[in-house]
């Protein structure tokens, strides 16, 4: 086992800000584009990664600490951002996540005591019984991989671009998906 | 064809600033993890990404307008940063990938006037004849292919920590490679 809240916390608090200075400012060509059909824009990441602060990680946590396993989580909708509609601008969007993972990650070191919780429990509807550190270690690597498809994304736009190249660039054949 | 110079540069002069927000001050275990033998640590990507600047970037595209495609590019040596001591810190080597970054973008603006060298051909070794923009579009997707390598790398060090949700996380299936 490798995690440990601070080394987690880490990664969770530079999410948006490392967001902010890649995306603010940049053209909507970069924002807008994807990479096939059904999947998301880096704009629409940015709004699954503040919906997944407001109905998955701190309300699962919760959950775990107040439920245990006796009822399932309440289900999460990861489409739910595409049913908005969203009017407003990339830097609005990435203060908005900004302000929204500062509130999340003070509530989870008020929720979790490392020495207490970690091995807590809950009842997730597909898996059946989960981990306090699971559910955390897995918003960490959530975060890395909307950070990988941002890119991805992105790197698509430049496929045929890159002449040649695009043989040496694994990137550019790694598959389409909305995550 | 996407690429123009003006969304090209928004990228390169964007990823150092977003790596040092990402990377400074995390833990050494997020710096020096690997996802199998013989791939690189995030330490090692930003070595890499500076000797990109020095041997490759500026140095072909200065070689496309000066020789054209009358004698091939010297080799560029893709790990010749696994060769070198590398004792700075990764705080002190995201400062030399931004300084470095900044002087090679400054340099890209000199020598390329989009209204007539973007077409000029240089030979590549291996692929024949490339064109600037084609050299300048790999550029971008290089810098983006990196930074998704840099949070694969850092998102495998909890593939076994996600419990269940593994399932749901594809980046921990990516294959592994040094790039």
């Amino acid at each position: 086992m490798n995690f440990t809240m601070k080394e987690a916390i880490e990664v969770l608090e530079r999410t948006p800000k490392t967001l902010e200075h890649f995306l603010s400012g940049i053209s909507d060509e970069w924002l807008h584009c994807r990479e096939g059909e059904g999947t998301w824009t880096v704009s629409e990441v940015i709004e699954h990664l503040i919906e997944g602060e407001r109905q998955n990680w701190i309300p699962r946590l919760t959950w775990i600490l107040q439920e245990g396993d006796t009822k399932p989580f309440p289900p999460f909708d990861r489409y739910s951002h595409l049913q908005k509609k969203h009017e407003s601008s990339i830097e609005e969007k990435l203060h908005e996540l900004n302000k929204i993972r500062t509130e999340s990650i003070t509530r989870l070191k008020e929720l979790i005591d490392p020495e207490r919780h970690l091995e807590s429990t809950g009842l997730h509807p597909e898996f059946g019984s989960v981990k306090a550190r699971e559910l955390i270690s897995t918003w960490v690597v959530h975060d890395l991989t909307h950070i990988a498809q941002i890119v991805r994304v992105m790197a698509k736009r430049y496929s045929t671009d890159v002449g040649p190249w695009k043989a040496y660039l694994g990137i550019l054949k790694a598959k389409d998906g909305a995550s």
